[in-house]
């Protein structure tokens, strides 16, 4: 899902105290802005400022995982501060950590910025990117800056994580007989999307939140992992169509239970109405709760079925498959 | 070093097959189209296609770094081909291991690009990302796609790697005696960048060659950790600024010889000029050569020595401070 429109170079913060742009510090400056604010752990055996980091791996393996956020697709600072935008990279790939079961114990952050950037949206971001690591029980350990031509601004993380033990949750593990559970909730991110766009943010400030800082609950990824999920992804794109991922690796079916989805609707229907309330549940993406498919028996607590996996493919919706309706409200399909 | 410069989204490749661009294909079919270039190998348990990749670890540790490069700044598309960003990138990351001491094991891509990228680009990247991976004994585990507004092009790699036994060799341990020492090339890749901006490229298309492909001798870097280096890193923004870098971080002064570099300069002088070849030895970025710190005694076959450690801070060419003379024509000294 992508955030269509033009961009921005405005002052992001509401809070600013230095009007200084990227143009008037030297990098080293830069630095000493930045890297005070990150924290260190046991993990991490060189951090930043050498050529690379040494990360500690007790268990033989390291997961990794990237992603990427572009202002005027993947953010606008009108409806979006720097501190929104670090939070919600952080999620986004801690996410992919717990989707396949681990702990992530480190993180690359790359910020490529033009000499325009506030230096404010800069400390933001940087604010953003500590607290959401502390919040998911990780640190920075490096990571790269460099200047674009004026109007890019583009971050990245890289995120490392280790099992502790357990086997990878991958996608293709789901079985006919298994079951959906979902755990987090559905489409609030995609209704605060919408409450921005039609200038309705007073309608549902936590949609708006939902959409600037999702949550995962982390932890249970890990817990799905012990407690023998088959398959298990975070739902960045949408439950149809990460659903659909699964049912692609796994060569089965998942059929929805339109039922258990009915309170989700329901307490997005006040906000955005009610076929959009629908749409956002089943197509609404970054929402980075983790979905996965879990032998009949094994669904962990916390965590809520909200349908079957079936012989076939593709996913379906109360056995039927469902017409998207209202997309396109949340930009091409083609992006991810 | 920067190549500033107005960006362009013209063809890249001299045999494009394919006029289409990004705008024209579904995601799926540009991961069909690049996924299998890329190899694999032992180190990748999981590699391209789930939330993560898991790479395994031997040693109980794990090199990271990562380094980005943005279309009007880092490269332009006139001088430089999709394979040709794609071999460069690779190689600033890997470099980045090899001056740790580091072998390297897998890469993460990212891509960004706007919808009028062509579809040639994207492959010709591809398969210089591929290439060179394969050059640099690693191979490609994951990575990112993502769109941006017009005009945006960024690529960027994490590599990671492994010490194999040796200790990583950090940029602060040099100490006064230790003798100074290059493995690789200097000034190549700023003379070729100096040729291209004077569109003087007949005059050395060996030089225009290492700004477009610079070359790192990765397996020295195990080498010179094994042979105790003190001190280590590749030189990415030139000599005197790089070697200033272990300088400071070692608490000590770097003094070059100039009659060890007196070669390297002949070397450049005839497509350069004698003030510009000096100019691109002791300042000229992108060269990705290794500059690294021994006990007397311990400088391994295939290093040349170019310098002593002294007390003080600093470097110094021949024992005073050097004016720099000709950094303005790599760009802001901001830019790292």
């Amino acid at each position: 899902m992508t955030q269509s429109g033009t961009h921005s170079s405005a002052q992001s913060s509401a809070h600013s105290q230095d009007s200084r742009t990227l143009a008037d510090v030297e990098e080293q400056e830069l630095l000493d802005t930045v890297l005070p604010r990150f924290a260190t752990s046991d993990d991490v055996i060189i951090g930043p400022g050498d050529d690379t980091a040494l990360l500690r791996v007790r268990s033989g393996a390291a997961l990794a995982t990237t992603d990427t956020m572009v202002l005027g697709r993947d953010w606008l600072d009108e409806w979006s501060t720097g501190a929104d935008v670090g939070h919600k990279l952080v999620v986004q790939n801690v996410a992919d950590i717990a989707a396949m079961g681990g702990r992530c114990t480190g993180l690359l952050v790359t910020l490529v910025a033009d000499q325009q950037t506030p230096l404010q949206w800069v400390a933001d971001f940087t604010t953003g990117v500590a607290d959401a690591a502390r919040d998911a029980g990780t640190v920075v350990v490096g990571g790269d800056l460099s200047s674009a031509p004026a109007g890019t601004r583009v971050v990245s993380i890289t995120a490392f994580g280790e099992l502790d033990g357990v086997a990878a949750v991958l996608r293709s593990g789901a079985r006919p007989g298994d079951l959906v559970a979902v755990c987090g909730t559905l489409g609030r991110a995609a209704a605060g999307l919408l409450l921005l766009q039609r200038e309705h943010a007073a309608k549902g400030a936590n949609l708006v939140l939902a959409q600037r800082r999702p949550r995962t609950p982390y932890e249970q990824g890990p817990v799905a992992a012990r407690a023998g999920a088959t398959a298990m992804l975070d739902i960045s794109d949408g439950l149809l169509r990460d659903g659909g991922r699964i049912a692609r690796a796994s060569g089965v079916r998942l059929d929805l239970d339109p039922t258990a989805l009915a309170s989700d609707i329901r307490a997005l229907t006040d906000a955005v109405g009610g076929a959009d309330a629908e749409t956002c549940v089943l197509t609404g993406g970054e929402e980075h709760s983790l979905l996965a498919t879990f032998p009949a028996g094994a669904v962990p607590p916390g965590w809520r079925i909200i349908g079957v996996v079936a012989p076939g493919s593709g996913i379906t919706v109360g056995g039927r498959e469902h017409t998207r309706v209202g997309w396109d409200h949340f930009g091409s399909a083609k992006t991810d």
